[in-house]
């Protein structure tokens, strides 16, 4: 075992979460208690240590400063450009998350000071290259909605069709023909009835569904 | 200012060059000269240096271990296993890119001592964890056949129909219905006729095709 005598940089993970709640495509922040970018808002992160593996940070990092657990995550990025953090040499692994909003329990603790759900239109400035972060995660999450059933990951174990086209209409903001997005649903076959009904408003109950493959996010081919 | 007091990792680049020759994938290896893993074959690759960026780094490397410049760079993973390198905690960025193969002028400097393409079927046993990067960039590669102009990187500016046939079918070890292949082709409206014909062996000619967009790869939609 030998240590090279050059500097090693910083490495953190930083964690987009997502999730739909009023009609809207929503991202999970948490306001900074120190510096840098002390008051500022940020997305939920911090530095790896040394004995744990990258996904394993993510996630201890999101129950500290969140309180959320059990969450899918994937890797989205990695971001080293050199000058990104104020303090010295940083790089951080991105990594994103969709959760149902009925899955939420907020809880601000360590070095965040206050955390909550910010709806993507209304972002307030974010700390060190952050924007630029969700921005990309935002992007991924659009072009996974045509090939993977990643966006299923917003949705209650049980759904309906509506609901999952609200998903798609919200992320995309453009309205979809519900004929359309029903054939196109059911041809992925990665759905199948659960045998229930759910009434919704005046509406005549509409057939409950759920995935086939649950926590499984397949590439639709 | 200020540093953190607690252990930094080390942050390495890996590349993963893909070329087609011979009808066949094949994947650029270098041979490590030094220790660990003297002696083994690897992705070229090597530590960043702190003022540089992270694809900086990675073109760098490969400059330097094979002499290769000038490709279409993606970052595929970033990998960071605690133990997937003996000498110390070792975070590495790996990336991944494609050249025709007319573009290879192969040289093995600094720690490498050989360098070589080696067909996916028969690659030699690597060193670290360059087996699972080298398998996940075979994957993605095979996921982006279907909703990127990523694989055209393989074809020379100019190119038959036939030709961008083979590319698909080498990566997927299948043969593909021809005139099914050039419908799809020609619908993607990423690629546009040259105006000149290519004689192929005792063929009547084929039309010669460029990509729309040069250097640019497009999420198919």
């Amino acid at each position: 075992m030998f240590q090279y005598e050059y500097p090693h940089p910083a490495v953190t993970v930083d964690i987009t979460i997502f999730t739909i709640s009023d009609n809207q495509l929503k991202l999970l922040l948490i306001r900074r208690a120190m510096e840098p970018c002390q008051g500022k808002w940020a997305l939920p992160g911090g530095f790896i240590k040394m004995d744990e593996d990258l996904e394993t940070a993510a996630r201890r990092e999101l129950v500290e400063e969140t309180g959320i657990s059990d969450v899918y995550l994937e890797q989205l990025y990695t971001y080293g450009k050199p000058g990104r953090d104020p303090r010295e040499r940083v790089i951080t692994i991105a990594y994103y998350a969709l959760i149902p909003s009925d899955k939420v329990r907020l809880q601000a603790a360590t070095d965040a000071e206050a955390v909550g759900w910010f709806g993507l239109d209304e972002l307030p400035e974010l700390a060190f290259d952050h924007s630029e972060i969700a921005e990309m995660a935002y992007q991924r999450l659009v072009a996974k909605l045509d090939y993977s059933t990643l966006s299923f990951q917003f949705l209650t174990p049980e759904f309906t069709l509506l609901e999952l086209q609200r998903v798609y209409e919200i992320i995309l903001r453009e309205e979809l023909d519900k004929r359309n997005f029903r054939k196109w649903a059911l041809a992925l076959e990665q759905i199948e009835e659960t045998g229930e009904q759910r009434r919704e408003g005046a509406h005549r109950p509409a057939k409950l569904y759920r995935v086939t493959s649950p926590g499984k996010v397949d590439i639709i081919k």
